[in-house]
């Protein structure tokens, strides 16, 4: 929060008592726990701790993370504030606000700043803790990272922890030069940086990437975007020159080629409208699909005004997500990939029953209990999404904004269909459908395992 | 065919000749396949001899099927008419038809019969032949009809689809007299029988049963249609009076609560509106709730226009589908039982990694073969739903149409959502997107792994 009060004092926006203010009832409460944590008893994590450790860490700096918004008077109300304190830390990018570019610019930067930290936080789960809780198959999708064994938490992991946080940062520093130099402004570059490489998706601007018209700005996000939602440890590969390791990982591949793919259905829908030049109908079109597919939830057009087949399209997409191990949300292109493969052996087994036909992924053979974890965490997912509209509904939304609302928070996209559109806010819906939402945002950024196990007799029961 | 001529004949609407044609062009194929079948060579049929047999069965006697429509030229198109026979045998009830009442009442006769033969080949498929290409997990839900045993072909089951098939027809006929009596006339209460069993939904009026202001005929058919969605081996203990074991039955169980608990959210919600009595509310409600449940497709009310709530819960509804073993398609509330449960139990098993914890059904364990397979099949459903609607959407459909046309064809129910809502028809739709839903149609009454396995190259390898 600290961090705000520069844009605080460069802009004179009479903030730096309000943010000093959350600052210290942030700091003091996090004192008093320390204080009073029985340090000396047990230094042992067990998996139960580590699902209650992910969940209320989660909520309080959440909870904390709304003061800016409330003791400034940003976001006056607290259902508002939370839900985009949350569509922060959870790097969803869904907002309230319907005019942010009357926010002052140090509420802004602490805006940007919750999904930057939320990315932080996405990249110590993978590598760290869910592997060792065995949430929806993470222990494999990390198995490559350097120095990560999926039994228990090591020294190493650490190190790699450390490792990756370095190149999530020089990324950020990277892509804030670049959109500077580019022709944005310092703030908003620096906004952007923070935003992107979360796959966070909040802009500075009410027309999100569509401020900015600049097709070189618009590029380096589209790359920037790209890279957020390639697993951290390609990252680090590529970094040490080993692009054959990064080529042979299937699920990179699979990304890669995925979204050059839609991308070029949908530049070429965009082109055929005949309102745009080739190169932007192409530009848009790439922006759009990697901003839905990565869940950054950028907006450089409207989506949803490319043809009904571009709003379904879109609207599927947002069940994708991008790499395990990157700061995406929503289901990971690596779970597609088991999944599909495994309903096509699915029927090579009905022709011969008596064989056994495993899965096989970047060479190695998936065990079946990991097939299994992750058909169970998708029928959850989709059981999740299908009560949460209903849900909504139920509070009296309309058909299209109820899938949308619902889509878009369980993936931490950001954006949605129907009245929370690519080009609408969330401020409209009720209370309640905000305090859904929110819930949604946490149950998909957390893997659903992390959070629905603490609903469960099994958790609590005493072994 | 034939049995269509008395209806002709009354109605003396000049369709005999063409009806004898078509008749006569079936049977004369059919005796032609017979000659020139090698019976002496082998009487034995593997397992994927099954698959063809089931998939080629159904497409030829749809395309047969179509030669009534044809040459009466009630529907002259080709695409309109294997559209609207396969929409008959696949028990779904979509009709391309705008004005239901200007046909012959022959033909209207042949497609109602259409349905009915539907329904008596999916119960010889559920109970005989399923079972033994263990397709999606029906080795199980059969496993406690009376003489059948999952493991191979015995002359038992013969028996056993002979006594479902009289079941089937005895309440075919009850219902037909129950209806007549009733104030319908004797045609109409002929083919609301054969539809309403077969949970096809074909009827003879524009209005399908809002026609019919009865509330003791809308009560009747609300009554026959849960049976015809209930698996007809309950129908078979109750009917020896065995009533506890059809109690203890939990597919029965939920289906039964599962109906009444939806039926009256829905009264609840109609009632608020203020339009209707509470009577008519709650008949209503449930007639909706029942015809969707048990994918019948029969319209009482326009149900989108109930609130958007309403609309949302409907569609979620296309995708549950009745008992398995009885003539309702789409997924089926077995599935949904073991795949919650599952899931559930996953959430277990984070914290017992160690323990094995099965899921149980009626008592027993559930092998993890066929969870793995059900979860498979949760998964092809959803992927194609999922890929069938962006192509109806690439072919120019709205979302809401798309999203529709595509649930309700796979789930095998009828009206949708959109432009094909219960008060619409599938006239309008581009050729190319029916014939998307008439193969929809059909993969989902074989529970699409029966015509998915021959699109794979396993299936057609030599051993």
């Amino acid at each position: 929060m600290l961090t705000c009060i520069p844009f605080s004092f460069i802009e004179n926006d009479g903030n730096i008592k309000d943010i000093l203010l959350a600052a210290w009832i942030t700091g003091a409460s996090g004192a008093i726990l320390l204080l009073n944590s029985r340090r000396g008893i047990s230094n042992e994590l067990n998996k139960r701790d580590g699902y209650l450790i992910v969940v209320l860490g989660w909520l309080s700096m959440s909870l904390f993370g709304t003061l800016p918004y409330l003791i400034t008077g940003a976001i006056p109300n607290f259902t508002d504030a939370f839900f985009e304190t949350l569509a922060g830390y959870s790097t969803t990018g869904a907002s309230i606000l319907t005019d942010i570019e009357a926010v002052d610019k140090s509420i802004l930067f602490w805006r940007s700043l919750t999904q930057w930290i939320g990315g932080m936080g996405i990249i110590v789960l993978t590598v760290a803790v869910l592997p060792i809780l065995g949430v929806g198959g993470m222990q494999l999708f990390v198995a490559e990272a350097p120095g990560i064994s999926p039994d228990k938490l090591q020294p190493r992991i650490k190190e790699t922890a450390k490792r990756l946080w370095y190149i999530y940062l020089g990324l950020t520093v990277t892509e804030t030069l670049a959109l500077w130099t580019s022709g944005m402004t310092f703030f908003d570059a620096i906004n952007h940086g923070l935003t992107t490489m979360a796959t966070g998706g909040f802009s500075t601007h009410n027309d999100s990437i569509a401020a900015f018209s600049s097709p070189l700005i618009q590029y380096i996000i589209i790359f920037f975007m790209f890279l957020a939602g390639t697993n951290f440890t390609m990252a680090y590969f590529g970094l040490h020159g080993q692009f054959l390791k990064v080529l042979k990982n299937e699920e990179f591949r699979f990304y890669l080629l995925f979204t050059l793919l839609v991308s070029l259905v949908v530049g070429f829908v965009i082109y055929g409208l005949g309102n745009e030049t080739m190169e932007k109908s192409f530009r848009d079109g790439a922006f759009q699909v990697v901003s839905i597919i990565t869940t950054t939830g950028y907006v450089s057009h409207d989506y949803t005004a490319w043809t009904p087949f571009v709003t379904v399209l879109f609207f599927i997409l947002m069940f994708v997500g991008a790499s395990a191990g990157s700061t995406a949300g929503g289901v990971k292109i690596v779970r597609h990939i088991l999944l599909i493969r495994n309903s096509i052996l699915e029927l090579k087994r009905q022709v011969h029953p008596s064989a056994i036909i495993p899965v096989r992924f970047n060479g190695k053979t998936v065990s079946q209990e990991i097939i299994y974890n992750i058909l169970a965490f998708i029928m959850i997912y989709i059981l999740i999404f299908a009560l949460g509209s209903i849900a909504m509904a139920m509070m009296g939304v309309d058909f299209m904004t109820a899938v949308g609302s619902v889509a878009t928070s369980l993936g931490n996209i950001g954006p949605g269909i129907g009245s929370v559109g690519p080009v609408d806010n969330f401020a409209h819906l009720p209370d309640g459908g905000k305090w859904l939402l929110t819930f949604l945002m946490l149950l998909g950024r957390l893997e659903l395992f992390t959070v629905l196990i603490l609903f469960t007799p099994y958790f609590w029961r005493k072994n």
